[in-house]
């Protein structure tokens, strides 16, 4: 008779954006992979390119289900659309698939259906076909969500792909590939509000914040940002935070990546909570920014476009790519350097 | 202070695919149609076509999810494929979104992972791109899993298309207009194993039964169906199973729909358990049968490619669409005739 110890069950760790999923994705989902597509399942990307098609999934199982700034509904629209935005794709249709516990109030439903809505009209994207479930009641926490996305190459940028290629977005697609070193590293706004502000919104956690979350739909600011050109790769820190994309683009690019605390733009009510929490606020998921690696010569125009969005109005430049070091390597802001390493997940479960 | 009542929360019954699930889509999901696309969200079909691409969604939460003949993951890749393959395209790409309780065993995880690989396989389609999460203990019945799919216009079928438009299908995609008076109805195979199947899975239903499963993927058998032309529509009899079906395509054809109970292949095991159950063959859903309807003059070309293909051995004329007549009616095995109404749900709840 065996005995079933932690390292063969799932843990809320494998769900969690960190080592723990990397590991369960290359131990168990990578043999799913045949290599189909432009850029296909083994290089994890946020979406899969086939052709000019730009194709994605997540599933939203957030708690509670309207949080301080958004709600499950609004959270499901975004998710998907950034991830094809972070592709450089122009999201064009979504796919809905809800899971309802018995005894949901349709209310409630009613609620996350026209935030639905609202997001997709918000993104321009299209709700294109559904599917419904319903599971007996205590087989599942309310509501959970998945939505799938299409997405193709902007319109806008057809006349100009021998720019862009010439610009280092080699493939069309933002993927880490086209990371170079001398790029520099830029986060389109404060980092973890989402996070704190799901927490906060959660009973009996004995913490309160006023932070509401970020959750933005960023394809807009994207399709203004590529028109500007020198975007190696773009990605949203979403589960796992800043800390689990840099460690990403470090082991796909094979190359360094260096960044100063103090340019980490952080609002001082999440700072607080933080450090009252004691969790790094790296490691926290966001649901309305974007990590850029962009062309030291196109640094100043893309801040440019940053700062006069109102989603990227606090957009700074947090470091660069190097070869000269390995890994991702912060100065503090005590003047001294850490290596900052993959989280094991993010500390908060279930933020989206 | 106001009482909930029944008509005010989520029930089994809204997710069983009948009445009750249709009545929530037109009360609610609807508010989300745009009518985007050639065949768009309100239509209600199978898959949203756009362009050239079919795509389309479906969640999975079958209990038991080791089954007689499947299990959630064969079923997950069998049930996106075929919503594909009924719309008359080629499946192309999945996705899988997989959400985990807490504690769930990695082996049972990677007997679905190796499920779905090998379903896949088998259906020629691949995995391009997947999300994991993890619920905690208690907030969720062990697993879940979504798949979406992207699919085309079969290559095979691009020269024919004037000759496939002569036949009757205008639009180029299987959809319910398409059905004229006169066409026959024509089922796969039997119906009513999988229902059977997965009930006689579970424990502590006090019913047992060697029926296996029927799922399986059927868009190579629809491929060589659609050569040889004359289809108006293509539909999977899933939950809420053919009468469900039948009542749709009375709905939105506008016609009349007539067929014969002794005509309708039923397992003698299948026809025994409904009759201890108490419940309606025509209500249960099925995983690897479809219903078509075809031109009287390609019927027994279509006939000839069912009864030579081993998922199509058991095919027979059910009926046919008539216009002198509303509803759906069945000639009964005692002579009689009903009316076959749309059931409030499929029977046996988390068959898929």
């Amino acid at each position: 008779m065996g005995t079933v110890n932690s390292r063969d069950v799932i843990t809320l760790l494998h769900g969690a954006g960190g080592s723990y999923m990397h590991t369960l994705i290359r131990e168990v989902f990578i043999r799913l992979s045949d290599g189909f597509g432009e850029v296909p399942l083994d290089l994890m990307d946020d979406a899969a390119v086939i052709g000019n098609t730009v194709f994605t999934t997540d599933s939203f199982v957030i708690r509670p289900i309207f949080f301080k700034g958004g709600d499950i509904g609004r959270l499901s629209v975004t998710g998907t659309v950034n991830d094809i935005a972070m592709m450089g794709g122009e999201p064009i249709a979504l796919s809905l698939g809800v899971i309802l516990e018995e005894g949901f109030p349709k209310s409630d439903l009613e609620r996350i259906v026209d935030s639905i809505r609202d997001t997709a009209k918000e993104a321009k994207v299209h709700i294109v076909t559904g599917d419904t479930k319903v599971m007996e009641r205590g087989s599942l926490d309310r509501i959970v969500i998945n939505t799938s996305g299409l997405g193709v190459r902007p319109k806008e940028l057809d006349h100009d792909i021998e720019t862009l290629r010439k610009t280092r977005q080699p493939r069309d697609w933002l993927v880490p590939l086209n990371i170079r070193p001398g790029d520099k590293v830029i986060v389109t706004g404060t980092v973890g509000d989402h996070a704190v502000a799901v927490l906060s919104s959660r009973e009996g956690v004995g913490f309160e914040s006023n932070i509401t979350s970020d959750v933005a739909p960023l394809n807009g600011l994207m399709l203004n940002l590529m028109e500007v050109g020198g975007i190696a790769d773009a990605k949203d820190p979403t589960r796992g935070g800043v800390a689990d994309l840099l460690q990403d683009w470090s082991e796909k690019s094979g190359l360094g990546i260096y960044i100063r605390e103090s340019e980490i733009p952080v609002k001082d009510e999440v700072r607080a909570a933080v450090e009252f929490l004691g969790i790094d606020v790296l490691e926290l998921g966001n649901e309305g920014k974007a990590v850029l690696a962009v062309s030291p010569e196109y640094v100043r125009d893309i801040m440019a476009v940053l700062h006069s969005h109102p989603l990227g109005k606090n957009a700074a430049v947090i470091g660069e790519v190097r070869k000269d070091i390995e890994g991702v390597v912060m100065e503090t802001v005590v003047g001294g350097e850490r290596y900052v390493g993959r989280p094991l997940g993010d500390p908060v479960p279930r933020i989206c």
